[in-house]
């Protein structure tokens, strides 16, 4: 995961904190899904994600230029979720927060890539 | 990490996304220092973390009440790494973005803990 290459605020957030159950059958090809439906909405502007494996909890924020873009991403996932095994089967519990992004600010050692 | 207990919107939130260096030496007490930095201050409501330590990637959301007190915490977390070695040293580059939670939703198997 890079950090995502954002415009000036302001912009939207969508905060996904998840804690996942042991099984992962299915759950690649839902991840990947839920990636590419974002990637083709007009207003995406960049994602990352974490995942610790020791603790299985992840956050995977991705970031809009609108909350209406927001809410049809919402649309595409429960949708893919729907097609495949269910929520109930890879994750105890998550936790969704959308925000609008007012200030923000970078570091870096190196020059940026763009 | 478990998720955040927050209360209904609105509130704040503050994403730190980081690339962290090979660098380890004295992070664990510069973390630490910015944690319980935030726990002592008016308007804390919560924070999650997920670090990989496979890709050196991570995201750290704290949610707070105001926006004034995450520039409050924000100047704790300077002062705190101002007495140790320096961002450049524990990190490659980071991202803080503040944002205004405007709603959220949750799901969980079991019945919440409160």
């Amino acid at each position: 995961m890079a950090i995502a290459d954002t415009p000036p605020p302001p912009y939207y957030v969508a905060i996904i904190t998840v804690e996942r159950s042991d099984d992962d059958e299915g759950y690649g090809s839902m991840a990947e899904a839920m990636y590419e439906a974002a990637h083709a909405r007009d207003g995406f502007l960049g994602m990352e994600w974490v995942f610790d494996p020791a603790t299985r909890t992840g956050i995977t924020a991705s970031y809009w230029s609108t909350a209406e873009s927001i809410r049809e991403w919402k649309l595409d996932a429960e949708h893919a979720v729907a097609q495949r095994l269910g929520v109930e089967r890879w994750y105890n519990a998550y936790r969704v927060r959308v925000a609008r992004v007012e200030r923000d600010y970078e570091w870096a050692t190196s020059v940026p890539s763009h």
